[in-house]
């Protein structure tokens, strides 16, 4: 008789092939998967069992593009949480941990997850700075070599999103594309992920030419079906997750070349909404078979990632699995990982990490002074007048901004923009390079009182601030030197919510259900504040993003995204 | 204007994501597929055009499970005759040169195929012998070093097929076992083919969970279902290539897991009617969407084998294409391979090889001395009376084999076998390792008179001869060592036809229409003789191969391979 480790009686595991839930009883040996056993005529000798009680078994989610620090958690609280999510494998680019310091900052956060009851793999981070350094300051760079030697890391399974899509399709002397050169040379299957918004036709060929065949970035259906056709895997992350699209890819019998994942999950999102479950609830919500969208959450991220071990419930594969009460709300009853329990509904939860740290310049890394109002004073191109300036118009539903032209007049050589309808906004470069400030005037969809600070800014993680009078703008500002990083919002002198981010200005060491509350207060703060967006902390932190279109703000200046270059902020 | 080295006009384009035929132009660059141009209305600056005339285009076919000796023919010859196919990518085997001359006859095989017009990749020949050394005597034996040693070469692709299969699954000391050891610490990506049939429910579990996840031998349908929901990979070759089959494939949507594979093909057919592209036509024949057909010849071959640069029309993939006059006969106009065209119908075939041999010592590999008729006396337990003994019937349709006991009288020692309805069979240890000889009778859909001998005898090669009378078994055996080499059909003391194969005894390194003629004559005669069978050259040359079921013969005599043992002729 066979002598296993586990058997789970009873269960309706899923099929990744047929599609189907059948009634088996799976035998788990050495952490893999040993039999599914459908006709359980056969008996062996189990070391424990699992009463199955005809529930629902799959594989364990598997999230291939995300980012641990959009969480602003570390990956040790992260996964702690990703356990009740029922995700087992993601593979994470730590693209702002980068950006705040370099490589080693790549392998810090990397370090950091070595304790994770889950799988965490890692995306090569390939466009640190996002655009060309004269763009932005960044906190640091990562270049050819830093790739080089990332490659060799077993936990690293890919190159991560490759922003820089405008540039890198024409002549260009950018380290990403020194790096691809050499990974042709060796290593012919390693999956390079992109990040193309609007690229299409011969640009878009001359992307897919460079062997970047991933994206995961937001389009229209005419953007999408082109690259389904170019053969890119598509990603389809929440803001994608719609009935258009979905019904687009079931028309045409798309499944096999794309699959869900996370990209950014903030704080309290994750805490009342889940990750990558919540896309495979809303996915069945709006239409999707529940097989398929197990399928998309499981087989084609695994298989796009090389992960010939798991995403199916196959023999010889990783017994990381999900035990579900109901399949349609998908509800997860427990997790497992290489056939051990990491999560049970009702159980106390878990803190797996053992408490790797992070080191103490991590915790000192705003190198800003004290702000006085003064800072904040607009200096204008003439003493008195009227001026027209360049403001970034938000709105809902999107992370784009349209340029829109706004007069203001000036008093005494300072711009009085206060009636002008927009808020002043401001990057302030806290790495101590030179401690440059980027000025610029924000309308549209965001708040309308007080202020709001963040050091959490795409990509470089500057310090971005934008409020309606310069007492709230210099309070902000100052309460965030003093946090050493989070996200401040300030009306009428006071603070309002604060989240502290004091590693590296970016992430929190507390628990997930702390740093999710703390950002719900700031979120709501901002909404009283009469910001207008279904995601308003995504909508204020990529105003500084320089590769996300159309106008943004960062320590240089205003940048025309499509044109690539800093713009005056006076027109 | 982007400058470009060939521009494919006005073709019908395989898009192999939304299996469709698209009209478009094609851009090539550095034989590469730069873009697919669906609105013709950029230009471009091209060194050459085609016109397509509105003809399909179709990614090259890619053959992933065969065997080049399967041909009778060198590399050189074979991939001269694979052009005119439209294969242009093939993972080969040469398991039956590695059973002849072990790693170094795989490392010849190699070198004799590296100016090919195509791109030959190998598999690892992993079951060498295929089953137990003392059930057969082989000309050479791959162990593991061997099998680290051919790892590291660029041109191999996967292990080949793993025959082993009732015996892996059990406590072994298999080179194999070791290997796949060894394999799991170095590159957990490697495809691994297997051989199973007939293997089931936990059993099959067990050969999938070493790893082992393709199987391309024939089955009914309850065995295909199994392979499929287990995650293995499916190859279809010819005789599982019915109505059955694919309607079953076609019901449960598995398209995505499974691809159409020649295994083996032998001269004339390949000849007379082609390779991949034929099984391509059949399935179209069969009522397979031709779209589905190409895709399960082109994408998902590609894909089981991690080869990432073809298998599709996508900018960044190789420039293997090929140019069809008619979609529903699949009728070839041209090949192209990396951008350059190798075939054009009507255009004088080529020669691509300059001529790499194999060494002298290929020549000379049938270390037999010729025989007298004394030779083939089998004796017997008793001088008088009957015996009972163990035949091996052969069926048209299958190589497998059933046992039928038949009673024979025995004069003054010897079998009186003649008049029974059976043949006598016998394999001659042809190696100069002892030369030994097994005595066995045959039965059934095999010829009626005269004698068949062959070299080229599954697995090991010995020599193989089965006849009617004595006289004509040693006509053929000295005939074929005269020849070193090769298929001989005798009867009535006269030699009907012969196909000399006297490289390693098993290759010919004449061309392959001359290959293809010789062994169509031996065909005829074959049937000429009275054998009844869909191929008899494939149901003769399998009778000594002990891992096909249930009775066959070797150089140590019966083999009951479901036992895995030698058994008694007489019962």
């Amino acid at each position: 008789m066979q002598n296993i480790d586990l058997l789970v009686r009873d269960v309706r595991a899923f099929n990744s092939y047929f599609k189907t839930f059948d009634k088996v009883d799976v035998w788990i040996s050495d952490g893999k998967i040993l039999y599914i056993d459908r006709k359980k005529t056969r008996e062996c000798n189990a070391k424990s069992y699992i009463d199955g009680d005809d529930r629902w078994m799959i594989p364990g989610l598997i999230d291939i593009h995300m980012h641990i620090e959009s969480s602003m958690m570390t990956p040790a609280a992260f996964c702690d949480r990703l356990v009740e999510c029922g995700v087992t494998t993601i593979v994470s680019e730590p693209h702002e941990m980068a950006n705040v310091g370099g490589v080693q900052g790549v392998l810090d956060m990397i370090r950091a997850g070595e304790n994770s009851p889950i799988d965490i793999f890692y995306g090569i981070p390939s466009s640190v700075p996002s655009t060309k350094p004269e763009l932005e300051t960044t906190g640091g760079v990562i270049y050819c070599k830093d790739m080089e030697r990332l490659k060799e890391n077993p936990a690293v399974a890919c190159v991560g999103e490759v922003m820089n899509y405008r540039q890198i399709i024409r002549k260009n002397d950018l380290e990403i594309s020194k790096f691809l050169k050499k990974l042709r040379t060796i290593d012919r299957l390693f999956p390079i992920e992109g990040h193309c918004p609007a690229l299409v036709d011969l640009d878009l060929a001359k992307f897919l030419y460079l062997g970047i065949n991933g994206d995961h970035t937001e389009h229209n259906i005419e953007e999408l079906r082109q690259r389904f056709a170019g053969g890119m895997f598509v990603e389809i992350q929440e803001k994608m997750l719609n009935c258009e699209v979905l019904e687009f890819i079931h028309k045409h019998n798309l499944y096999e070349y794309f699959c869900f994942v996370t990209d950014d999950v903030m704080a309290d999102t994750l805490q009342t909404q889940g990750h990558l479950d919540a896309l495979v609830r809303k996915a069945i919500k709006d239409g999707f078979e529940p097989a398929q969208a197990v399928y998309n959450a499981t087989f084609t991220p695994a298989r796009r990632m090389n992960f010939f071990d798991r995403g199916a419930l196959d023999p010889g594969k990783k017994a990381d699995f999900l035990l579900l009460d109901a399949l349609d709300t998908f509800s997860i009853a427990a997790t497992y990982k290489d056939g051990s329990c990491i999560y049970e509904k009702g159980a106390p939860a878990r803190t797996w990490n053992n408490g790797t740290d992070f080191a103490e310049a991590y915790y000192h890394s705003i190198r800003l002074r004290m702000q006085n109002e003064q800072t904040f004073h607009v200096k204008a191109p003439i003493m008195e007048g009227t001026v027209r300036v360049r403001a970034m118009e938000m709105r809902d539903g999107s992370t784009r901004t349209a340029e829109r032209i706004v007069e203001m007049p000036v008093q005494g050589g300072l711009v009085q923009w206060e009636q002008s309808g927009c808020l002043l906004a401001a990057v302030l470069e806290r790495y101590g390079k030179g401690g440059g400030i980027g000025f610029g005037f924000v309308t549209g969809d965001c708040h309308k009182r007080g202020a709001v600070a963040t050091s959490y800014a795409h990509d470089c993680h500057n310090m971005l601030v934008a409020g309606a009078n310069v007492k709230d703008i210099a309070l902000a500002v100052n309460r965030l030197i003093e946090l050493q990083g989070g996200m401040v919002a300030v009306d009428g002198g006071q603070v309002q919510a604060e989240l502290q981010l004091n590693i590296g200005g970016i992430l929190s060491g507390r628990p997930a259900a702390e740093i999710g509350a703390a950002l719900g207060c700031v979120r709501a703060a901002m909404e009283a504040q009469g910001y207008r967006h279904y995601n308003p902390i995504m909508s204020f932190c990529t105003l500084t993003l320089p590769v996300s279109p159309a106008l943004k703000l960062t320590d240089k200046g205003l940048i025309d995204v499509k044109a690539a270059c800093v713009v005056p902020l006076f027109v």
